[in-house]
């Protein structure tokens, strides 16, 4: 069965920084539908500075899954098309939201608080290992008991989120941090991925375990069906019966 | 030690609506505060047409507990008052969401979904019986195994929420529905207690038992201690050593 | 891909009791098997009065998911094969469990509490009405919002469990009760789906949808893989490097 | 208020090992009662050896809150203590499962999984930097944003539990591994609290900030109200009406 994926890329470090440009020729979003070449999928790909933000009403009703990676100008993207993807997640198309995308207003929006974590500034990055703590987890799929990005950006916890419906890595930092990096969440009938590895300035994108992860959870945030009975605003309910005498 | 509540009521029903009035001559938030009558809590009022809709920042800022009930004025609540109060949920704020307020742009806001439900329209209401599923609950202390409202408003499920942390209470309603009607999350440092009965043309707030409930829930989300250690915006980092060789 | 069911049942009132022979001449797993015939399901059958208790190790080990319905031998199972059964769950095989199969010695080893739960003895049953919470849960799919069981045992909160990780059916009953229908659980590699609707004086195993929501739990148990990295008692690891001088 | 807290401790180390001996000289329950010196704790030890292994009905049922350290001799602990103390916590006893505790009888009992985990062995101990990752949690009351134990035993992910209530503490080693060292469950009426920290061979048990946590955790598990309101086997109900005709 083939899966419509969209891949949203706020796509403005590629534009402005030459060190992103050559790890990310073909932007992140690029890198990433490179990895992801499966049959299964059919990608779609979009960037804040394309038409409509790059989520056309057209293409966001035909997404099953979308990915959102965002940083710089989370502010920039519109209430309005907030409001339309939020609305399309509680429909149950899925979501995978991408490293610094935490602080993009969809997330936020979608959490319910404003996803804080720890950072630090390491231009040349952090050793991160990544563990699998569900290992029966469909997103663990394939994955060995944890791996290696040599050059990360450390996010470390408190990560102000709700409590994840289910957390399936936990990721150590050389630099003494951890932090609960692939969580799940179900918001109406929509499911939700984070995964946080994947800054812009390290390759990441290009590694073939992320794909791993991010096909995975692609496949699992994919509602096996969905017949239509979305909740209406109100649902008027009958009684079967009066009160009992 | 003295909890400071605040209750907020839209309080636009006593305004309009005769039957409403006949029933909280003092308004709803009155009712509610006669109820709690404790020397534990001080209890301040407020609505939504109060200046600075009922909650200026010098209250709320000294508001340990907020009660938030509101219904047909959910859209005039500026969305300035909907942030200052997010933000004071997240540092830790109890708060416990009222009835109709499930549709309130707070709970939304809060939830990440549209956190609709079912209902049925019935003008002398509906027997509904409140069970306790979590008897150990400090919100569930002194109450027996389950509790009648002769005359309610049927909320039945599905309700739009995410998975709520616990579930204090199942609702059965004598028309064949049912209902998670007292569910706790957090968000942030914030703990939330949503309890469903409470419908303003039924003298619910004049219930010891329903007063109970709520007066357990301003205990239980009382955070017990906040010793200042709020999350900024990223919380920079220091590593403990460098990665090894 | 097939997946290789096993039912298993106590099958005791089936050998006493003339009026459960009436409705269930082949047995419950009988009629359950019947309701099951799906070209994907290869169902076998076994008792307690069977060679080895129904479950050879030769048939547990072969088996992808357990089907376990018992009621008045519960102490006759042996502690053996509740040790099997249990260390074959952790290592991935999917365990739907049947009604009166919460008081098993099985589901409250998996549990670890006494699974109680009020009950109302009443010959001729009680309406319930078995309400799905969550409509995109794989277990509810080509569900109507509830569906009604005109005789049924009732099964009441509160219901001594650790909370479930997901609800997926709320019942209501004529009576006044209200119960958790449908929860699952994961205990170690294994997926477990406890539904209650099914005592052996009504034609409950009959019942299409009942069968619908048996057969949608059997795929939803299910592993989607299973590549034996099962944990060993102890696991040695090796440091990556010295503690930091 | 008071609460009654009895120290169990299997207590062979400090009869075998002469460097346990050492740093214990008072035993491990020893080291805890003296870290928790506080006029709100009124506390008892008992060790494997003592008469009724310990724990005798008079003082089982006279407890509030149990404290559990057990590890090369889990196996002599008798199947009827454990089935004694499994069913105390279940009518709303405290229990504080401490370290290698994890793979006691008593702990798999409640879980329903064996509870296993990585682990290595490091004569000189890692370095282990306990996070906080729930700040508001009451047991993390009054603790830093993360503390270190210079020398502690690795226990790493994954662990075998079912998914927790709450995860407080998660920890981070030198060598490389990540653990959730602070965990919470319920099971019936009883609050249980999981802490790794705390090998017989290292001085964890003298340090202020372990105290600190052991002590937070006991005022958590610990329930505010005990009614008597306990579960029979079977709770009989009565319908309130007739079905509807």
């Amino acid at each position: 069965m083939t899966i419509k994926v969209t891949i949203w890329n706020e796509g403005r470090h590629e534009q402005l920084h030459e060190e992103v440009q050559k790890i990310y020729p073909d932007r992140i979003d690029g890198a990433i539908a490179a990895g992801l070449a499966d049959p299964d999928f059919e990608i779609r790909r979009g960037t804040l500075d394309d038409p409509d933000e790059g989520l056309p009403d057209s293409l966001l009703e035909d997404t099953d899954v979308l990915l959102w990676w965002g940083h710089m100008a989370h502010d920039e993207v519109s209430d309005g098309l907030i409001d339309r993807v939020q609305q399309r997640v509680l429909k149950g198309m899925g979501l995978v939201v991408l490293h610094s995308g935490h602080h993009s207003k969809l997330f936020r929006r979608l959490m319910g608080t404003n996803a804080n974590l720890s950072w630090r500034e390491m231009p040349e990055g952090d050793l991160e290992r990544v563990w699998v703590i569900n290992p029966s987890h469909p997103i663990a799929e394939g994955l060995p008991p944890f791996f290696e990005i040599e050059a990360s950006e450390m996010y470390g916890e408190p990560f102000d989120i709700p409590a994840p419906d289910e957390i399936v890595f936990l990721s150590w930092y050389s630099g003494g941090e951890v932090f609960r990096s692939g969580c799940t969440f179900q918001r109406g009938r929509g499911k939700i991925f984070y995964f946080s590895p994947g800054h812009e300035t390290f390759p990441i994108y290009h590694n073939p375990l992320v794909h791993k992860v991010i096909g995975n959870g692609i496949r699992w945030v994919k509602q096996p069906h969905t017949d239509g009975r979305i909740l209406a605003n109100w649902h008027r309910a009958e009684p079967i019966h009066k009160r009992p005498d």
